[in-house]
């Protein structure tokens, strides 16, 4: 098991920082129980302030969805996502339909086993979905470990607190399926270095605006 | 089964028709889980554009849990409530935690099996865990229960839309006590006269704020 060392809230002179993840999948993929299982990992156990969303509406039809979450040290005014930290897309549609607000050093992670073309650099692509079947033997937890991949990468949550908020969420009798989901998912980032990673390519003036 | 008229958006000039419900409860009574459901009958099925969130934090240790929906005929700016039209709170302290906000013409529905003191006279009070228990033989469906009731008084999803949602969230073999306890909901509220509940005495001051 890896233990991750998160940024905790600090004391005393606060700088606000925002930490900010969208997550998009198509209905079935369980994008919004995992934006929930995170928010809950980060706000019950990690002590940060979290709201975590998701809209419905016209942009819905056709089987998108899309969950958000921001992560801050203070309370937060505006609870969707302003600039992405970081984009998880299950699926070519999702990643094509929501991949916008990108921060430069933004990084996008996408299951491979569904995913073909990145817009950005800034990529991580490792196939969720094909882990779930080859190591789990079950699709349905390939959102699981998908989770676990944005928990080692976004650095604000213990693996402890993953644990934790996973195994408030899921029936007893599947709770083992999604930990070791969970620890796949984990262990597929885990030797990844982001600081590999491209800067994104943008405009001057659009970076100013950032 | 009940069939609702709901009123759907409009064409052409629009205003601007916000419904904002938040509901509160304890860790285990789902309360996520039937904001999740409402808004998805509300913004898959009716067409609204609904936004739906849920903050963790401070306020959210002691086991208390709150989530939010707003619904529009319209692209909704900010997703979170500012003035209750419906409070739905499943006992006394998620109640006393997070009754602010509250429209002068809106709603409080709670649980009468746990809320025994409420703070304002436009209150109806119905026994959602004492329904789930007794009709339906388990209490772990009294969320769904006071989601047939939420329903009911917002007059914004079909009972059909609703159904539909519950459908697409539930396991297939906890789909018929499911579809029970809703119904039952709806029928604990369906006899209700929301006209007859007197107006809130609030400030005028406070008044021309809204």
């Amino acid at each position: 098991m890896t233990i991750l060392s998160g940024e905790r809230p600090g004391e005393g002179n606060m700088k606000e920082e925002r930490y900010e993840i969208r997550f998009g999948g198509s209905g079935g993929q369980g994008i919004i129980l995992a934006a929930i299982i995170m928010a809950e990992a980060a706000g019950l156990y990690e002590g940060y302030h979290v709201c975590q969303t998701q809209s419905y509406g016209p942009e819905a039809r056709g089987g998108k969805s899309r969950a958000e979450l921001v992560i801050s040290n203070m309370e937060i005014d505006y609870p969707k996502v302003i600039r992405m930290d970081l984009f998880l897309a299950m699926n070519q549609a999702a990643l094509d339909a929501y991949f916008f607000d990108f921060k430069p050093d933004g990084v996008l992670l996408a299951d491979a086993t569904f995913v073909e073309q990145v817009p950005t650099s800034r990529s991580l692509l490792l196939p969720f979905t094909r882990i779930a079947r080859a190591q789990l033997g079950n699709e349905i937890v390939a959102n699981i470990v998908a989770l676990g991949a944005v928990g080692v990468l976004c650095r604000k949550v213990s693996m402890q607190s993953l644990e934790k908020a996973v195994a408030g969420k899921v029936p007893a009798k599947f709770r083992e399926l999604n930990m070791a989901a969970l620890r796949a998912g984990a262990e597929a980032a885990a030797g990844v270095d982001l600081s590999f990673l491209p800067r994104s390519i943008i405009s001057e003036e659009e970076e100013k605006e950032v």
